[in-house]
């Protein structure tokens, strides 16, 4: 560790490096050491190395079992009696489902009723117990308060937590341990704990910046990051489902301005090309989100000077139809 | 290495186990050590544990780099200087011309002229030069002994050559590596290239047991190997386009009779479903013949004794669209 983190800095910012050091050490058996995966061919295309953190061959399917993982295996014993729940349709929902399971502790998964069945049936097969709400007529934030409250459940946030965020942030220290000379890590940006905790964990190796990624249509953390404070956009219209978020996080959003270099942006013909090469060449499923990064680092979004680029592709759960749609509606050329 | 081998077989055999463990020696640094995945929804769903060998990851998209590679990292430097050749219009063709491509030799890939653009362009790519020929008019026999006799270059078989054979059993060796305590290893049959050079792989493994896995459509192995003799078959159709092999080949043939447990037949619905599950599941992208030591796994095919089973997943070339009509038409339930 050769960082020497500024003056003051890190007493107001949620996370330090080693709460990030600690969170691998606390999952350490319940997730997969992911490969690194590279190409030649993409080399070429960009002109840098680029080195792939196959966070799509995680469990459950993403990097979010890494922070509720964290979550979970930090609770109390009163806590874990008491169970806990989490808010999500995505891959938060099913990350929390099986971290919970393997924990041996009660979780409760609140989804909208109109979530794909299949994201349903997935997280029910982890053991959790999914309750519907309708995201027309219920109140999101009324049922939350009375399970946590009523019942006495702990909130597993997506994003918005510390222990949460210092999980997330451990693909970094993998892909760093594995891949050590890098010059940049890029990261798929929607609440930003993902890059929170990697620009926390890059702390520990100098000289290597973190970056996000998020689509051009929903460039909240972007736009946030410009203006210097926390804005709220439209609910966006994009392909990467899981970065439809309108404000970056409360907690995260300080670690990222402190710590990350930038928030680059991508369009959404871009993405679905990344998509599509994930597969035709690396032989990869990545959804949308997951190829945040990629596109980013494919289309020359990361300043010339990063040679040596690590791109963590985040996850990997879209449907074989669902992407088979995609790429069929892919813009040629 | 523990295997005792029985007295006078290996003379017979076109290969041993030192001749694998040598292949490894020499292909070092060329290919990828590829990653072994694992899934608790597929071990919960067969009740094994499957440890799957990614060669769909490898270099140039198939366990094919590593007999290419054995193959021409063995010639002599005049016959460098002459240059190979190659028939194939499929992984053997793109491997050859990558490894003869970094080892600075010369290589025609003769392939018919019918062969999709995408695996011309994807040969031509790696810098061999790619002939056509016509499968109705031209006699290939002809075009092949032209080119080795005017040309003096070496023929690289897709699988009936020692160097060959070896080359594709070191994916095995990696494979016992990393997970140690195996009952069986199961790899797809065309040829039967991969199969024996894998049977002769776990002979320095005691107690790992060599299964091939072949389609029901195109069973020339099976079918030979249960007569005591090689018999050729009609031109198979078979979703698993690199095992249209209508015999079995005269080298691996006797090593697979004498060190491989049995071969299997995969029907062409189960082969689909495998490679679905494959995409959904596990993330990644498995070509159909890629996928049929799965597929024989999956459904039961491997005797229930052998409760922790490598499969090798061979390789990944199938592009997307091709992809998406497949499991489109996957017959349901």
């Amino acid at each position: 560790v050769s960082h020497a983190p500024t003056e003051g800095a890190t007493s107001r910012l949620a996370i330090d490096l080693d709460d990030v050091l600690a969170a691998r050490d606390r999952i350490a058996g319940a997730v997969h050491r992911t490969p690194v995966l590279t190409s030649r061919l993409l080399d070429e295309r960009t002109g840098r190395e680029l080195f792939f953190k196959c966070e799509n061959l995680q469990r459950a399917g993403s990097f979010k079992i890494r922070g509720a993982t964290s979550k979970i295996r930090s609770l109390s014993p009163v806590e874990r009696e008491r169970g806990v729940v989490a808010f999500s349709s995505g891959n938060h929902a099913q990350a929390v489902a099986l971290a919970a399971g393997e924990a041996g502790v009660d979780a409760v998964i609140v989804m909208p009723v109109d979530a794909p069945r299949a994201k349903r049936t997935a997280t029910a097969a982890y053991g959790a117990r999914v309750v519907g709400y309708d995201r027309m007529t219920d109140d999101r934030e009324e049922i939350a308060r009375r399970i946590v409250e009523e019942e006495g459940r702990v909130l597993v946030p997506p994003y918005d937590d510390p222990l949460v965020m210092a999980g997330q942030g451990t693909a970094a220290l993998e892909l760093l341990e594995d891949v050590p000379e890098l010059d940049a890590v890029v990261v798929p940006v929607g609440g930003g704990g993902l890059l929170a905790g990697t620009a926390t964990a890059l702390l520990g190796f100098e000289g290597v910046r973190a970056y996000g990624a998020e689509p051009a249509a929903a460039d909240d953390t972007a736009r946030s990051l410009e203006l210097g404070r926390r804005i709220t956009i439209d609910p966006p219209d994009t392909v990467a489902d899981g970065a439809r978020v309108q404000t970056p996080g409360f907690l995260t959003f300080p670690v990222v301005r402190e710590r990350a270099e930038a928030v680059v942006r991508v369009s959404e013909a871009s993405l679905v090309r990344a998509v599509e090469l994930l597969m035709s060449r690396m032989k990869i499923v990545v959804e949308p989100t997951g190829a945040l990064a990629a596109a980013a680092a494919l289309e020359g979004e990361i300043p010339a000077d990063a040679g040596r680029i690590g791109i963590v592709l985040s996850g990997g759960n879209v449907d074989p139809a669902t992407l088979a749609r995609l790429i069929g509606e892919e813009p040629r050329g």
